[in-house]
Formats: C-alpha cells, sequence, structure tokens
C-alpha cells in the first residue's frame, strides 16, 4: 500500500516517504527551489499531514528536508516577492499588507518545522541562501555536502533577513548570529560546521550513508518519548533547569508508565529491540 | 586533624578532602557508579557539608565529582527504578507517585551542584550515561579522559531524559542539546569536547596533572568573589546585560570593600599572594 | 573636508574617520590602554558622535575599537579605582558610592557598544584584560593577532569581573562563560577563536587585510537593515523565535518599501551596486 502522503497533490514539493522516514525535497530546481508561496503553503501542508499520521501504522516519526537538483534554496522567490510589492503599493488604506502576510507565512512554516514533535533532519547541498539558510536553522539535525555555501543576502538589497534572524540565534547563539548579520553570512561547509549551524559535513557521495546512520539513530528512539523530551528542551530555553525539576519528575513519570516504558522495560529484560526501533 | 567531612558516614560515596579541594567520589563500581537512591541522598549531604564550611579554617571551595574504577556513572539505579515503579502501581489513589519522587531526587541533585558558590569539576572517564551525562553538564569545569564514552540511552527506552534535558540546554546551547537529544546522544571525548560538553581532553595518565591545574587556577580566585561571579553569570542567563549594570556596580563596590578586596589589594601593592592563594 | 568626529578634542581615545568607518583607539600605550574614568567618557562620546552622523552624508556605520602600541586593554586604571577607594571611605553617610559609580560608567559604556544601530568591530592584540575583555565581548565582529592574550584577572585581586559577567554570557554562552570566571579566564587567540570569543586570528601583518575584508562586507550591507537585523536578533535572544513572526514581517514589510529596499531592488535590477555599497 503506498502511504497517503505520497498521493498528495504536491507542485512545489515532492514529498517520498520510506518506512517512518518522509523525505520533503524542494522542488523547483530550475530556480535552485527558491520559496514560492506555493512551497511555503505546501511544505505546511506535508508537516500537517505527517503530524497527523502520529500513532497510526504508518506513523512518520522523522522528517528530512533536502532540495531537488544538487541545491537547497535559494530563498525567497524574487517573483512572488515582487507581486507582494506591486499589490502593496495599489492596495486600499486600511487594507491587510500583502508583504508582511508573504513574509508572515514564511515565518510560520519555519516556527512550525522548529516546533514539531517530529524529527526534523535537513540534507544541505549548493545554495543555501536567505530563507534556505533560516529553514536549515530549524532542523534538529543538519548534514551538509561539502558543495554547501550559505549566505544571507538580505541586507545588501536593503531588506531585513527578519524571520530568519530570531531562527539563527536559536541555532548559532547570538554572538555567531550577529557577527554573520552584520557581514552578510558568507559560510562554506566547514565553516558552518565550526558554528554549529550543521553538524556533520560529507562528500556528496556521502549524503546517504550520513543520512542512513542519523535515521538509524533517530528511529531507535521512542517517538513520544522523542517528542517528550524535544518539548521540555524548548521550554528549558527561558527556564532555569531548577524550576523546571517538578514538571520533568511529572514527564519522565508518566513516560515510565505509558506503552513507550513499558516496552522499552519489557524489550531490555528480555533482550530484544523494542517495537519502536524494528523499521 | 581530619576534616569534618571525611569523617561523615557514606556507602555510596566517598569524600577525601585535600587543602581546600574535596574530592567525592561515585563509589558503586561493581555497577559503573549507577545511582542509587542512597547515592543521590549522600551526593547532596557531601555538597551541603562542604557549602557549610565556608568561612571557617578548613572551608571546602571546591568539589571534585568523579567515580571509582574507571567509570564516572552508567545513570540511574535499575533497581531502584524497578522498585519505584512497583510501588507506584501498588499505590493508593491520591498517593505521591514514587516514581516522580525518585527523579525529582535526582533533578534537585543536579541543581544543588550547578547552583552551588562552590567551584565544581567534574573528572569523566568511562562510561558517562544518563543521569551521569546530567551531572557532567553542570559542573563549572569538565575534564574528560580519552577512555570517556557519553550517551542519553532514554529515549531507546522509551523514557525521558527529563531532568537532564534542561542541564544540557544549559550547557551545550539549545541546538546541540536538541541534536543530541534526538539521535541518542553518542560522543566519544573527541565530540564531547567540540560541542563544548568538556573543556578539555587527556589521556587517563594525563588527569592529575590535568585536575591539579584547574584546581590551582580555582584556588588563586577568592572564594566569595568567584561565587558572586557565578550567582551573577547565572542571573545573565535570563537578563539583558544592560540591565544588570546597577547591581553589578554594587557587587563589585561591596567585593571592594569587603575583606577579599581589602586582601587583594594589599597582596598587590606588597607584591605576595593573596591568603586565600596559599593553599 | 575633516570629518567633524576627526575634529573633537579627545585625550585617552584617538579617533580617526576613513569614510562610513571611524577607528576608535585606546590611546594610553604607556599603560597599555589602561581604562581612566576619562577614556570611558571619551568612548561614550565617541560613539554618540558617530551615532548623531546617521543619515547625513558623511554618515559612520562602523566603528572599529583597537589599542594603540600592541595592546588593547590592560582593564580599569589601578589609580583611578585607588583614587574611588580613597573617596569611599571619606564619604558621608547616604552620599553616592563612588566605586560603584565608576564601575557603572563602565558597565553603561558596555551596554552602549553592545546595543549600537552600528556595527562594531574589535580589532585585539597583546593585552586583552578585564574590562578590556569585556569590551572585545561586545564587539560584533572579533578579529584578534596572534600575540593576544586574554586574562580575567579580577577574582585574583578578591573583586568581582561584575560589568563583565554579563556579557561574557552574552558572548560565549553561560557554560564556556562560568568555566573561564573560576579558572581565570585565561585564554591566547587559539582558545579565544574556539570558545567563539574571536572570530579570526591572523598574524600581525595580516590585521590590516582581514579587518579591510569585514569592512568591506559591512558595508556592502544597507545600514538601516543592519540596524534592524541586530535589534531584533537582540529581542531573540530571550523571546522564542514564533512569538516574533509578526513583528518580524512587519519589520521586513517596512524595509521592504522604504529607501534602502527600493534603492536595493533597483540595484539589482540594473545590476549595479546599491549606493551604500560605493565606499
Amino acid at each position: 500500500m503506498q502511504h497517503a502522503i505520497d498521493a498528495m497533490q504536491l507542485g512545489a514539493v515532492r514529498a517520498v516517504s520510506t518506512g517512518a522516514s518522509l523525505h520533503i525535497y524542494l522542488n523547483r530546481p530550475e530556480v535552485r527551489n527558491a520559496m514560492s508561496q506555493q512551497m511555503v503553503a505546501e511544505l505546511q501542508q506535508v508537516l500537517h499531514a505527517a503530524e497527523a499520521t502520529a500513532g497510526g501504522p504508518d506513523a512518520v516519526r522523522v522528517v528530512v528536508l533536502r532540495g531537488e537538483g544538487g541545491h537547497f534554496s535559494a530563498g525567497a522567490d524574487l517573483k512572488d516577492m515582487a507581486g507582494a510589492r506591486m499589490r502593496a503599493m495599489q492596495r486600499a488604506e486600511g487594507a491587510p499588507d500583502p508583504i508582511a502576510e508573504v513574509n508572515a507565512a514564511f515565518g510560520h512554516l519555519c516556527a512550525a518545522y522548529a516546533n514539531t514533535p517530529l524529527a526534523v533532519v535537513a540534507v544541505l547541498e549548493g545554495t543555501v541562501m536567505g530563507g534556505g539558510f533560516g529553514l536549515a536553522c530549524v532542523a534538529d539535525v543538519a548534514i551538509a555536502s561539502d558543495t554547501a555555501a550559505f549566505r544571507l543576502p538580505e541586507t545588501s538589497l536593503g531588506v531585513v533577513p527578519a524571520q530568519i534572524a530570531p531562527f539563527l540565534v536559536e541555532r548559532l547563539g547570538y554572538s555567531q548570529a550577529k557577527r554573520l548579520a552584520v557581514t552578510g553570512g558568507r559560510l562554506d561547509a566547514a565553516g558552518a560546521l565550526a558554528v554549529g549551524l550543521v553538524h556533520e559535513v560529507t562528500s556528496s557521495e556521502g549524503i546517504a550513508t550520513a543520512l542512513d546512520k542519523v535515521l538509524t539513530d533517530i528511529l531507535a528512539c521512542a517517538p513520544g518519548a522523542l517528542a517528550a523530551t524535544k518539548a521540555l528542551m524548548c521550554k528549558a530555553r527561558f527556564t532555569a533547569a531548577a524550576d523546571l525539576v517538578d514538571e520533568a519528575a511529572d514527564i519522565f513519570s508518566r513516560a515510565a508508565q505509558g506503552p513507550e516504558g513499558q516496552e522499552g522495560m519489557a524489550a531490555f529484560i528480555q533482550k530484544r529491540k523494542p517495537t519502536w526501533a524494528v523499521t
């Protein structure tokens, strides 16, 4: 049986499921996967569809973001942006701002991938620019090929990497984010590894192997426990650890007494793999 | 005269004082220093006893956490955990949750070492797993031998590294913490150094020398000034520096006019070591 | 015409403008640029004067902080500090605390450079100690020569690096900041690079080239867009990215429709450099 997500009608994105992994391809290689409004909308749809499978027999547990044709993404689509500028000039007073709307849609997209209970992996090749740079920052694990070239061109065009800036701070810390922002954010793969933007660099040929290894590691984790850990870490960004002790204890106890904790203990005692690790 | 802490009745922990340093050994080598409830309680007792010496002639100024028998710690004790699960199943409605209680005790332990005014050094060898990984994260300085192997096995067992997660974020930043959490957190010593989990890697033979150097550096600092600096940095995690200027100025002035500031200035003028540096 | 800032009457500081860059030299080489109260006041004056040029024909867009004579700065001036101690002992009850005042002035200086809308570059050579270490931490970009030697001597003198501590946390993250604080903060240039205190290390001869490259990168960015990006990142240190989406969209839209966005788009279409990049 084909996975339901594989049958979705998509244009700017291609989604292919393999077991519990969903590979999402930005699919406009003729413009280095520049993010059109359609692509942004479809990336949201696919993620929501994947999240909705939780607990079912075909549940998606990890999404892999990557680009078709050797590039990740060149960032915002300039044609869409020009259209929004045109509508902005022509709009009636008090009407919503089309530029802000297009921009906010991209911000909500990044936030959705940043905060999903699913694991998110990004495979970064070739151009990783502007919005593509931002999306790369929200993945839990980022693998880069040595062809990857990162850039934040916004300020050189007189605009602000506004949706990207907070995710850069989240990923790199305030200091490295600020440095990249004021200097145009040029990094090669090795530089991206040095600042923690990516976690592993490989040759183009080595990507499949590196990705397999990461997916195996992720799929060895119980999906509910993984989601709970991500949510708790998100909270710990802005809360002192000492203030989270009681909440953490409740989360632990519920997990231990829930079906995943029971199965994990049973598998451990019986010296077998737990059900979620058999993929 | 033997130090009072050396005379404490302890079973799962061994404490040995040398001057102003207190070496605390996790002492269950037969189970790679798995943290029983007794060990957690004793680690708290020893820390409180050490803090209580402040200002006295035998004051402890730095605690060194390490494991007996070549391993730091394998994490939670599974026998204790199984006992808590049993009690959880049998408890009356409305009774406290024994699993959450055992878990919270470990969280309070980490918080106590994270927030102590004393300097904390961890020496990490062999297995550094689960709760051991968490405790390693709270030390001010972490020295690893090249035998150290880090792991977060919780999610592969269907449970959540719940008390550990916030301390991982505190230590590694959100991005690296999240990456380790979704992939099972396997790191060797070099990997731990690369992400800032440890600050120095040495051969097993080199640990004594590396530790001596760190202790000498720490003991050159006035204990009150060191504690005030730690407390201020803790506040600065969640407060903008500009908002701390007046509070910092008061802290500085009090230190400068207090006994440590007076002695420091006198020693500087007289070209001698201050009293606290003569150990 | 000479730039107005070049004509300012200064004693402990020297300011030289080159196009849109203002080079600010700590200018007390006979005491390794120890920061007297006069120097602190003048560094504030020069920054305010530079900020006041915004939008004008001679607008300063980037300030470069560096030291005369091969050292960045040895930190607080001990003579000034001794004077403040003397006044503290002699002051009437209820009178303001001169030690806290001198210290707060330095904190306000760091905060002013940390939060300026201008880009800030630090060139770090030789001694970078105490307050000099703190000031180095607030620059957006820090270039070190391989002669640079960092140190936090405060706690060994019985006092607290109180104004510096929060900026260390901002720059290095909590964990590395804490480690340096308890061990006296000794780093050479390579060590400073490893923890992200500096972004590039070069030979003394290589500084001019490295600085030119950074300035070229910075000046390719539209000044208003750069300032807006810095301000948004500052907010993102303590606010979740998802909560900034709408505000970021407004910032983006205003920039796109403002003069810089218009010029950036026009230059892009006409395949020419935007006006701000022609320096």
